[in-house]
């Protein structure tokens, strides 16, 4: 039965979480630490309805169904073959009564999924520029790394107007757009309350940000603790083998 | 000489570079790390004309003359005593032909030293809202410590409206402020272009954050390494050690 969910392209991973794997493009774009980070950094006993934007191959929707006891976890994916990859995954791991696939581009979410109803919203957008894709990447992953289908004001825009009053909206990115996202978060009412800089190691500058956003919040940001990946030695910091689950 | 220009109840610090050493009250506000961190951060060569907001007893200004090869340093103070206080400094140090105390409220700071003429603003502003100003606090200090005379808003029009139209603004605050110092310097067109943080140790949360930003710049923030003030010995770094100048 297993078998005939995944396609020749296609391998599974196993997650090391709850028995959880994912089916993933053998040469496509494979899930990262900042899909990892960020599943833990949203990840609050009070969320009963999330929507993961953005989801790509599910792996943010994966992990928080078990990180959480979220019912009901919405998760959208423009691009179809990606949407029908990370369907066959929910499948695969028997998750069909809690995560529910969409495929339609992130605009469109408010109106097709209902305004006002989450308690949370993930997302891990594309990083760049719509004008920074080169001409020669995929088709697939040009979409996933680059802002042609949505850009940052739609994702925020659509997150906030998904959100319930008090919800909060979860973001990884890239430190370069931290400006960006805090004027955006702003502009559509989500006040920015945590923020976590992930950097290689000590000493390096941090090449991943995940924010927190409480919609109508107070304003009053609060900076973590830098999160390292990596020890001098080269082996992984305790504060990353924990999110991980391996200790 | 050196004596009268000492009242009774202050004293007078070396500040362990370039000979240079600073008038305060023995109980009064007195310079910190965050002085300190905003001249090493503010320090660049180009920077031929500046201008020091809120320069309490002139610390800023006073380092900044050692750390640039500035020609002109305006340093404003709007409490009369204080901004007396910093003069004094200036001449014990010999400095009176490169910093000029001004004293003066800074939303009148381009009216009365010109619009668009720096090439760099610092700032080390009150840190808290004026509605948290305790009632017990005494005046100086609480003006010191509490935007009472100038908001956040003030700073940021005045610095925009001091600086020539590629010029850089430098400011030390909490982290706490860092989604309003950003929307604010967007408001008035000055792109947050570094973010420094600076924490204690390693694994605890920042106290200080330091930005850069330029007027009219382009969007994209980099967000430097960590500073951390101590070792887990309780030793100084050698981040801290190297803009003490003692190494």
């Amino acid at each position: 039965m297993k078998n005939d969910l995944i396609h020749s392209d296609e391998s599974v991973e196993d997650l090391g979480r709850d028995g959880l794997s994912i089916i993933q493009k053998k040469d496509g774009f494979r899930f990262g630490t900042d899909a990892v980070l960020l599943s833990h950094f949203a990840a609050e006993a009070r969320h009963r309805k999330i929507v993961d934007l953005c989801t790509g191959t599910g792996i943010v929707a994966l992990l928080l169904s078990a990180r959480t006891r979220a019912e009901k976890i919405d998760a959208v994916e423009v691009q179809e073959d990606i949407a029908d990859m990370a369907e066959r995954s929910v499948i695969m791991n028997a998750l069909t009564d809690r995560i529910k696939i969409h495929c339609h581009n992130l605009k469109s979410s408010p109106e097709l999924l209902g305004k006002t109803v989450y308690d949370a919203v993930t997302v891990n957008p594309p990083y760049m520029r719509a004008d920074t894709a080169l001409l020669n990447e995929s088709g697939t992953k040009a979409v996933s790394r680059h802002e042609i289908l949505c850009t940052l004001e739609d994702v925020i825009a659509s997150a906030s107007a998904l959100l319930k009053p008090q919800g909060h909206m979860y973001m990884v990115h890239r430190p370069s757009r931290l400006a960006d996202i805090i004027c955006l978060m702003r502009k559509y009412k989500i006040e920015p309350k945590r923020l976590l800089t992930v950097a290689p190691r000590v000493g390096a500058a941090p090449n991943l940000i995940l924010i927190d956003g409480g919609k109508n919040g107070g304003r009053e940001l609060k900076i973590l603790p830098t999160l390292y990946v990596y020890e001098a030695d080269g082996g992984y910091t305790l504060g990353i083998k924990k999110i991980y689950g391996t200790i």
